[in-house]
């Protein structure tokens, strides 16, 4: 994990942890991040490496600038789309491998949304576990307009997180939506004023990251298994799911509860 | 398809194409539309119809006069109801052989929903894309007053669209909701003044009619697997899924973006 | 079914028949009515007695005094959390038995919601049908503070029930959710002021116990069946879907609509 540097026209997904948060941005200037086929592979190093430090707590997603993710850049589009092989390519190599490391990142996620979140944008923000945004965010997929459907995989991440009403209404009207709407819908936990955005995240990550780091990896994991095979995923999370009982995890939170102070969580270890 | 007479009591579903927009219209005079076994059979056979048609790109279903549809038409129950046979007939046949002719149209469904929309109503709305209200409509499903529960395709449908939640107040409670209700639940995209809401279903009808075509069909055929299958549906979607690389449809709108003009989309072709 | 003593530090769940409607009571005084291992198994009792009296045609479950419930009943979990046998059976006998005896009860059940709504609060209210909360109400599970995940079974119900989105907030960030929220995210039918909340939640039981009692058993079935087995449960609920076609309660609640009279529905025969 690296700072990079802020050249013209850089597009890139980079990363700093600072402590337990780590602050993925997402970066395109000029483009209002949209994301470029190298950016879909960086963002799934990015989450690869995440996966494996103990130490890391909060994920935070956030577009560089004034909007999170404008869609997919279109003026690569020519080099790949227009053939069956290399289109096939794209979406389930480039884009499923960054959005499916996401989605298989134990470590909670917020994404911080303001402006533009269109396309690849309300794709990345799916993957979320918490989604924050600013009262003037927007939110769509309209490439109807542009000839093309979205990719299954994809459109049945955004049915689910979404919702499949506003799936529908995305790509059959290409209707673009804002907070209050998405907030009904379901999609937004809180809208803040942009002022208030930056603030509300922070101290959302630094108490999400005093919480416990092993029993939120065993909600995610659950909560996963469940949304990909429904109730039959429970036979396989049973077997397991109490093995956490002799933790020190487990031992702290409720001792700190019973003596009236406030727990202090080790890290997650990969052998408990 | 055809225009028909407005006789004293006519019971009908008849549909009329204006351009690319189909208007389907739910037609029983002095019964708030409610549907007659009849209306169910026509409901069918005009989406069966409309689905062989390429040059269809809006589908906009909606009650004559005041109402959307007030439920089944009760006149006709003692005929039928108290055999088990002919009312196995009656939901499996002639309501499901119309709500399921709706689910598997391929273009978008529109509904413009005004006053009551009870039952069947509900059940022909859960079939549409998009649902816009007047703010004055109601909806329900009353029918435990009636003694008798929800058939279950029936149920199974309403429960997907309008939730489950909204599914057990109607059916355990028959409480009826209210516009502001059932936008909250998820159920409809817009809610307008009575005054309005005819113009803005023809604008959003007129934009919609303007998008691309075949990504329609395409969205909708991904949407409708994966909630018949959920994410056991992706392997068999995946195999066509990129097919549409070298239509077009697909060329014409990007380079229309990349042109800085609007895309105009061929009709769809079966055969690409 | 009776009535118990109101001695201090009573930790119970009672219940009492008036008429049609049964109220059961959580009742643990001075721990705003938090769950102890022996309350789970009275829940238990009860729903299971419930289910076998035919003249019960509503449940009403609310909390002694001014909460709903707390959670569990955390003096108690020394006892048995840091050992894997027997947390597992806690929480596959004793919570899943309570939980899984009301998921299973045939007659519908209305949550009347005040104050504290937290954990095993939140489980039970989901195992009910309708849920209606005073504005003060508070939701919510913050075990992570705790030290400890939700158990699989308990985090499919939340998750299928008040959305993956807010499972995903109370877990994984510990967040309390107010009404309103609540009611965004689909998981109340009705706010009220605590004033009115009981007045409103006994018209709404008196009113759904003159509703069809045959009808909504079958509802629920069939809500039930899909919710576990999804689209995959319907060729066996289709095997005796129509069998209630000659059944008195089906030709009273016809009759009396065509008479224009209010039916009067007999109680549920098991035999019918």
């Amino acid at each position: 994990m690296h700072l990079t540097d802020t050249g013209p026209m850089v597009a890139e997904v980079s990363c700093q942890r600072q402590g337990a948060v780590v602050h993925v941005l997402l970066r395109h200037g000029q483009r209002m991040n949209a994301m470029t086929r190298s950016m879909w592979r960086q963002l799934r190093e990015v989450f690869v490496q995440l996966q494996l430090d103990a130490g890391v707590r909060v994920v935070l997603v956030r577009g560089d600038g004034q909007h999170f993710c404008a869609g997919g850049d279109i003026a690569e589009y020519a080099d790949f789309r227009f053939h069956e092989d290399s289109l096939r390519q794209f979406h389930e190599e480039d884009v499923w491998g960054g959005l499916s490391a996401m989605l298989e990142c134990d470590v909670p996620i917020v994404a911080q949304i303001e402006g533009n979140c269109m396309g690849a944008g309300v794709e990345i923000a799916s993957c979320c576990d918490l989604r924050l945004a600013a009262s003037t965010a927007r939110f769509g997929a309209p490439i109807a307009k542009l000839g093309f459907p979205m990719a299954p995989r994809e459109a049945a991440l955004v049915a689910r997180v979404a919702g499949e009403m506003t799936a529908r209404e995305m790509l059959l009207a290409a209707q673009v939506l804002d907070t209050p709407t998405m907030a009904q819908r379901g999609f937004l936990h809180r809208v803040l004023s942009a002022e208030q955005l930056g603030t509300e995240v922070e101290h959302l990550c630094a108490r999400m990251s005093e919480l416990a780091p092993q029993a939120a990896r065993m909600n995610k994991r659950t909560l996963r298994a469940l949304g990909q095979h429904g109730p039959a995923a429970l036979a396989q999370l049973l077997l397991a799911a109490y093995a956490y009982a002799d933790s020190r995890e487990h031992r702290e939170g409720v001792s700190a509860f019973m003596e009236k102070r406030a727990p202090v969580f080790p890290d997650h270890r990969h052998d408990t």
